[in-house]
């Protein structure tokens, strides 16, 4: 009755549930328990509606403030309506835009490199795994997978599915409109050279749905035709507020989320026949989103 | 014009078929040059085919021969046609067959554990990484990444994306009918537990339109009207010869994979503004297959 697909989705949602449940248990009668799901800002929270259904995806303007105000504006304007995923490698990428990152065809303005930024003692950090196979450390920001070298005192988006990032020329400074969405195992050396800037958090389930294009082609999907189209990407802060859907994500912040990877790193579960290793890939701790009416 | 999916793609198929030239031309008249595909032997090779398309797995008997011998078996009692995807959870796991791993439904017997095998001399194991995060070393044996603990002398195949599994109960000693196929980040903390028998060769794209249960009720779908289904799955041995297609994979057991992996390990392009970490995270090599007539 606890097959392992039920145990594991048990460690990672309704044990999650429980360590809250512990904690508002074990703070009894104290008034400051912390919220489970924090709501999205609309000005930061991106609706991308295609055909194959909705994504939510949440900007990061801390990380990446410039990539963010183009981002943005070039929402605002329309631009990404009607354009199409162009770009599709299974268990990589999904790329979409008007297809400038091929040529020369946007008017658009560059965007500087915004690969990593300084580390501050005011983050609401929470500490996942040191050292990572791919950084000194890794941990946790406001539901968005970093990575940290305390040594330089950087910190830095990582290359984590759902991950939104604009592709780029060789020039570092090169980032315009289009940007790809990773769709398969973390392709973390790319960490660091990328300006992410935002992290689907609903509708992961319709990206998967991205046509694909040709492996022997890279990836390139010659019949526009044929590709995975966005019919209209806005802002949620653009639609009226009485039409709105709230959308909230867990937050990252608390003691039971702590709770939660505390217990996915030791795991005492009677299925585990052998013990897990006593790491955490922090591309593999979920950070559920929702949205309601 | 070297957009950062584009490089990626190419260190990915391009540069394997650049090294495999380069292995042509450095070996010269040599005629012994590896091949560059592996055919499947079609006892060893399962069609999955879904009304969302084909999906090719290869089983691997070296790893786990009862739990091969008995999936061959209930297969060719098309056991599964018919049966749908019941519990799939987004970035995690599709989990598919008759739902005896949430009852006591099925008379199939039961499989004893398969989690790792011992190390053999023999086998044409191409090392990826040491250590890994998950374990002391990484490498890939005939396509498939497995994760090697010399101390003990063992090796076992690794929870990346489209591997195939069994589910069991608590019971190390359970594994019956229902499978599931990993459809997110490798979840490595399954590593050593589970009876993983195959891996998805072709058709991830397909997988991956496989219908998500919900995310607050373990992912089960409640109407299996709604399910994802299994229109016929059966072994490529079993469809008439003439009638049959091919399946090709990577040879990972050649010079041109190790040159592969040698260039994923020191990426030179000039793209790469900061280098990335010379590490390779064994689940995201990947190890392309094709089909033809």
């Amino acid at each position: 009755m606890s097959p392992n697909p039920h145990i594991a989705w048990v460690s990672r949602y309704v044990f999650w549930s429980l360590s809250v449940l512990c904690v508002l248990v074990s703070t009894g009668l104290r008034a400051t328990v912390e919220p489970t799901w924090r709501e999205l800002n609309p000005e930061n929270t991106i609706f991308l509606e295609m055909p194959e259904g909705l994504v939510v995806i949440e900007l990061n303007p801390a990380f990446a403030p410039e990539t963010v105000k183009q981002f943005k504006q070039l929402t605002e304007d329309r631009f990404y309506d009607g354009l199409s995923f162009y770009r599709v490698i299974d268990g990589f990428v999904a790329q979409g835009g008007d297809g400038s990152d091929l040529g020369e065809l946007s008017n658009a303005p560059l965007v500087d490199a915004e690969f990593e930024i300084d580390w501050n003692e005011e983050f609401s950090y929470m500490h996942v795994q040191s050292p990572d196979m791919f950084a000194p450390e890794t941990g946790i920001i406001d539901g968005f997978a970093v990575a940290r070298d305390p040594s330089r005192d950087k910190v830095w988006l990582t290359h984590c599915p759902g991950i939104v990032a604009m592709a780029r020329k060789d020039d570092p400074d090169s980032s315009r409109t289009d940007f790809y969405i990773v769709i398969g195992q973390a392709p973390r050396y790319l960490d660091r050279n990328m300006n992410i800037f935002g992290r689907v958090v609903y509708g992961m389930d319709v990206v998967q749905r991205i046509k694909r294009g040709p492996i022997l082609g890279n990836g390139i999907i010659q019949d526009e035709m044929e590709s995975s189209r966005i019919s209209k990407m806005q802002l949620l802060s653009e639609i009226p507020e009485e039409d709105r859907l709230k959308v909230y994500v867990v937050d990252t912040t608390n003691e039971g989320f702590k709770k939660l990877l505390k217990d996915r790193l030791n795991r005492k579960q009677k299925f585990f026949h052998n013990q897990p290793p006593k790491v955490l890939d922090v591309c593999q701790v979920p950070v559920a989103g929702r949205i309601t009416k």
